[in-house]
């Protein structure tokens, strides 16, 4: 069996291996959490990037209040680890009902959100027959991306009122601006942030209007949180990917690679000194089939490689990926064997942390004196 | 918790969830087998595909003799399932040299590959220090695109003759012709097929000739070994999509999507009607982010979406992916919450099986009664 001993070193590490650099890890949840406290907003951390307990509590001992999830799955988990304020931010299927009512009824506060009269009217029919009830968020679409209502759409009044008088607190709106993710500018990102906040502080004031209470205005994404000048109207911030970073986020802007807390851990197990490339055992069973960076600035094909300390090596991507095999195309052939020697280890940025994390039943955990410890992450729904 | 009871039928079932049609797996399993039977040649499976014991039983109870993996995990897994025939189809890193006689030791009869002369020194050395030895098999490049030695490398017999002379025996060569996934002509197919099986009985000869035993010619890929219209000289095949086939395999031409048993099954959670879009909560996650198809002749998405009875609903395909929301979008978008209701339940083709079982940590196997089973499969390294 694996050796799955505490305490190994980078070297001990049988690869691939997905590492997380606590120290530069440590260094994102500070900042964004020092970034919201300055906005005076409160700070709900997206756990889909890590599922992962022991990243979560570094969030929440910087401060975050409650967390988000995107399955519930997550929510069982993170409730059974002793987190109670939890927002499931996926529009409730009526079948996934009776599953959130068995958390809600263990005493964690899940809240729900919906977007649609049909989601509205099965949450109301529920709660009766169940002699219970749920807090509802409405989710917004403030920037055409995927799923919400519009701000001025008519509908929102009306589902607020399906809930409203079927006896269902309306405890808030919600949006995520997920289109964030296409812009690399600053000044855009910082438009959208205040379209988001905008468009999110407006479907609130028109369901207040309409006598329905809607207490939290939630927005957010990491890019619009990092670019947000000020959120008047706000009362909290979600963000995921912003704990680990990855090569997508560098490319937008909101990060430099070397912030980037997350790397797959590999080992050289071939050459083909005439195409320049050295065969690793990182293929995209280990860094996922993200290609995020496939459309921005500067592409990075399934990754990019850094030496065994994080120092990236330029002219080294990871241009292609079979199951079990990652192909390094390096840009100066000369001398591969010598260079990238048989068994030598090297780490590889990922496009797309929460992707790549997802493919694997643990972190490493890089400790400042350079030993690892196992961090379970968990998978599936 | 999420309802794992038994016989549920596709309406009852959590969503996601990761759907085999065991009717069409089994004719899968049996045309693939009958096939190499008449081709005259063992047939090994690669198992990464589904790393599922339920699975690989039918695959062996069909007549397949052995196994392919793609890493250690799943020799241990399938090893402690009772197989002990495997074949670990990936080249050799030393630093796993321990893992791998860990399994030997305790009776695996595990054949290890490699493609160069630091591997081969390496397994020499470990042998002689653990007074073990290893059936190494030489991996042979016989269409450029990833790893091995091409048949007439000079390389090849020298790499044979350190293990031979280091007391290792060279139990057989093996290719894998992965670059017939970017066909789509049957007549380039055969040609391909023809290549990878002369250019490895080529390798074998030569090894012959130098006196090294080379026993065991192994080729494959799922698209060449449907190709192939004689296979003299090879002594065994490997394929692994060919269980569940794709959406990936049915633009190269080797099954048709009805043949697909894969399936995800998920939900309607939403509408963006002016879009044309319907929002299920199949997102990447869920699919996995491959793209196999984007440079095919038909760009499916992220899938191609069906009916719960399996039948594809032409102009519905998986445009987008998040994490946890898919976007259905409808070419004929009137009346969409109607015709799509919140709570719907659809099957979505993926593009590639392999990555997209990679996603869940079980099928459900669809019975001829329309129950389902819950069969196990496991993930990491």
């Amino acid at each position: 069996m694996r050796n799955r001993s505490m305490n190994m070193n980078l070297e001990q590490l049988d690869t691939p291996a997905a590492i997380v650099d606590t120290g530069k890890m440590q260094r994102n949840i500070d900042a964004m959490q020092a970034r919201m406290n300055a906005l005076g907003v409160s700070f709900r951390p997206h756990v889909k990037t890590t599922k992962c307990v022991d990243v979560v509590r570094a969030q929440i001992a910087a401060g975050a209040q409650g967390i988000t999830v995107s399955t519930l799955k997550e929510a069982e988990e993170f409730f059974a680890a002793g987190i109670t304020d939890i927002l499931y931010a996926v529009g409730m299927a009526p079948a996934k009902l009776p599953r959130a009512m068995a958390l809600k009824q263990q005493g964690c506060d899940l809240k729900i959100i919906a977007d649609n009269a049909a989601a509205a009217s099965a949450i109301v029919d529920f709660c009766r027959a169940a002699n219970d009830t749920f807090d509802v968020w409405l989710e917004v679409d403030t920037d055409g991306h995927r799923s919400g209502l519009a701000p001025e759409d008519d509908a929102l009044l009306a589902i607020g009122r399906i809930l409203h008088e079927g006896g269902i607190e309306v405890g808030g709106v919600m949006t995520h601006a997920g289109s964030s993710y296409e812009l690399n500018d600053s000044e855009a990102l910082a438009a959208l942030a205040e379209q988001e906040r905008a468009g999110c502080v407006r479907a609130a004031e028109r369901l207040r209007a309409a006598g329905i209470a809607c207490r939290t205005v939630s927005v957010g994404s990491t890019p619009t949180a990092l670019a947000a000048k000020h959120l008047e109207g706000v009362t909290e911030v979600r963000a995921g990917v912003y704990v680990f970073f990855d090569l997508v986020m560098a490319n937008v802007g909101v990060c430099d690679s070397s912030d980037i807390a997350l790397s797959v851990l590999t080992s050289v197990i071939g050459h083909q000194p005439d195409k320049g490339w050295v065969i690793v055992d990182a293929g995209w069973m280990a860094m996922s089939r993200d290609r995020g960076t496939s459309k921005q600035t500067r592409d990075y094909g399934y990754g990019l490689a850094c030496a065994l300390d994080g120092t990236p090596l330029e002219g080294c991507e990871l241009a292609g990926a079979n199951q079990e095999h990652g192909i390094l195309a390096v840009t100066h052939a000369d001398d591969l064997a010598r260079r990238f020697p048989i068994g030598m280890k090297l780490r590889i940025l990922p496009n797309h942390a929460c992707a790549t994390g997802a493919q694997y039943p643990e972190y490493h955990a890089l400790m400042s004196d350079g030993s690892t410890e196992a961090w379970r992450r968990f998978h599936g729904w």
